[in-house]
């Protein structure tokens, strides 16, 4: 699947280097069990690609930059290559003045925040992103959507396997809901309200869940902590705010509000952040601390028939059974794949077992 | 009150600057409406002083430093002092390096972390802190508590007035439970769970909560996205313990779970970080940005008899109110502070009207 991919990215037009960098990331994301984020999104980048608002021939480039900074403009590529291109001149910047901050503006969905951080992690440097995107988060007592999902992903290298945090700062990411109502499920909490207050549970709802991609319409998504103070709702949506900050606003790029699919001159904003923790002290003193802290929370008394699992071990558990059994792809999304390919003249059937 | 304030900590033994300070952010805390933070936590202060876990005579220092980072060892100071020497480290090294990280260990409690983030934003600076505390937060499907209240704040500079977000990463800090039982209300939400799962809702349930202090009963607090998964439990602990990384694991420090009210040879740590949006772009622009942007926000149709509010907003309207009216202390704590007062033989009553 991942050569398919590799060929696909070619097919657009995409260098060699950029098509093997985009099909890295959807595998590693599919291989980490976060299906909505992986080969499933390459239908709406296919979209994108044909209507411009991806310019396959862009390249994102320096504007602002100091030892410890960068803004960088991504001139609308594609998301992940503009990702990834921000989070190494993080990590180059961590390496030399042990901080690095990189705010990039026009860009697109860049996949997985995770994966940035993780990049980082891997190099043995704390490593941190974040995306805004479209209204989908209600701010809290707002009936209409303003702020995006607005994720916030955290990356720490530790033992067994690295620390990696990401989670959209509304109570479950847009793809959540889409999965439930692919699963014919009822949503099982308060994910979406109307009116900003009111709980959207039923999946067969289908005019108001339609409703969540429209700002104008009054039903969003809740932030983190629900729709009430009692519960913690102007947590979420702060957090979101904050995301903002790191993203469009330092960057002076698009807002949450101004961004919208149609407008091929808007795009969304990410950050990227690494921090080398042997500024702090010993490296290795550092991680074996960490990686202490998390196995004590792991060995906890747990609820009965639950496990008590920290940031980074179900997508780890993932990686294993993916790895070992190959990755899930529903039917719909291979269609939609090889769909793709036979319009580029890919011969396809050679990658599918 | 504040003049009282500075009396009694400068009774204890320490400097009248250093009085000053605490009197400061005490009364500050008050003034901008956060009553669990503010004076009424000089009970708890001044147990810890009389038996030592709070050390008078303790300066905080350096221990490691680049042009970018500090660590400071506080040797168990009391907090608010650590806090404001280590937030003006971090403040100088963003004025010169563009960003400032120092993470403080062997500190104590320091009250709002909203304060030392807001410091930053004085200066025009981007701020965040953070802190840990004992184990006080449930992680998901844990029935003990084991990661801290672990706060994150984070000030920005903006019009009218600055965006202060400050938010345990639990549900409500300890401070609000309290705050609930003094007054005898019913907690409002799943703030407390026993069993890892059990909301605890009645105030009148001593027992239970009482608990909430022991790490070795099946009772804590719920994080941010209550205790399931489909709520966002898992964010609001992985949340609390990326704090905990800022904290006391860059620092070397004590990690929630060694940390007791008993053990004399331990603290919380913190962190704090100044980041000057200058390095990005045009100051002024960025902060009109943003205030534009939180000024769209406001004004969004909101759910009828509420108004939307971001971060800060309460906090400046409280000032307004309380500097007219004055602070509001309940008879509880006054009692408690007056006891303070005659006991350090300080003529308490002209300051109280």
């Amino acid at each position: 699947m991942k050569e398919l991919v590799f060929h696909i990215y070619q097919g657009y037009g995409f260098t060699d280097d950029q098509a093997h960098k985009v099909a890295e990331t959807l595998i590693y994301t599919d291989l980490h069990g976060i299906q909505s984020h992986g080969v499933q999104r390459m239908f709406m980048y296919d979209h994108f690609i044909q209507n411009g608002k991806i310019r396959v021939k862009s390249r994102p480039e320096i504007v602002k930059e100091t030892p410890v900074s960068a803004v960088v403009d991504a001139n609308f590529g594609l998301g992940q290559l503009n990702g990834i291109y921000s989070m190494e001149i993080a990590i180059e910047k961590a390496k030399k003045s042990g901080i690095g901050i990189v705010t990039t503006r026009h860009s697109g969905h860049y996949g997985i925040a995770g994966y940035y951080a993780n990049m980082a992690a891997e190099q043995g440097l704390i490593g941190m992103s974040s995306c805004n995107s479209r209204p989908a988060m209600l701010p809290t007592f707002s009936m209409q959507a303003f702020v995006g999902t607005n994720p916030i992903a955290f990356a720490m290298p530790a033992n067994p396997h690295n620390y990696i945090f990401d989670a959209a700062t509304t109570t479950v990411p847009q793809g959540k809901v889409e999965v439930y109502r692919k699963l014919g499920k009822d949503l099982p909490a308060l994910w979406v309200a109307k009116d900003g207050q009111t709980p959207v549970y039923d999946h067969n709802d289908t005019e108001t869940l339609n409703k969540t991609r429209d700002p104008e319409a009054y039903v969003g998504l809740t932030p983190l902590g629900g729709v009430t103070e009692e519960t913690g709702s102007h947590k979420g949506f702060g957090l979101g705010v904050m995301v903002e900050v790191f993203t469009s606003i330092l960057s002076m790029g698009n807002t949450s509000v101004e961004i919208t699919p149609e407008d091929l001159s808007v795009g969304p904003a990410q950050s990227f952040i690494a921090i080398d923790p042997s500024i702090f002290g010993d490296k290795d003193a550092i991680i074996e601390k960490f990686s202490d802290y998390l196995q004590q929370i792991r060995e906890l008394p747990a609820v009965p028939g639950k496990t008590i699992y920290v940031a980074g071990d179900k997508e780890a558990l993932a990686y294993d059974d993916r790895k070992a059994n190959g990755i899930i792809i529903d039917d719909h999304t291979l269609e939609e794949v090889t769909d793709i390919a036979k319009r580029l003249g890919i011969d396809y059937e050679q990658y599918i077992k």
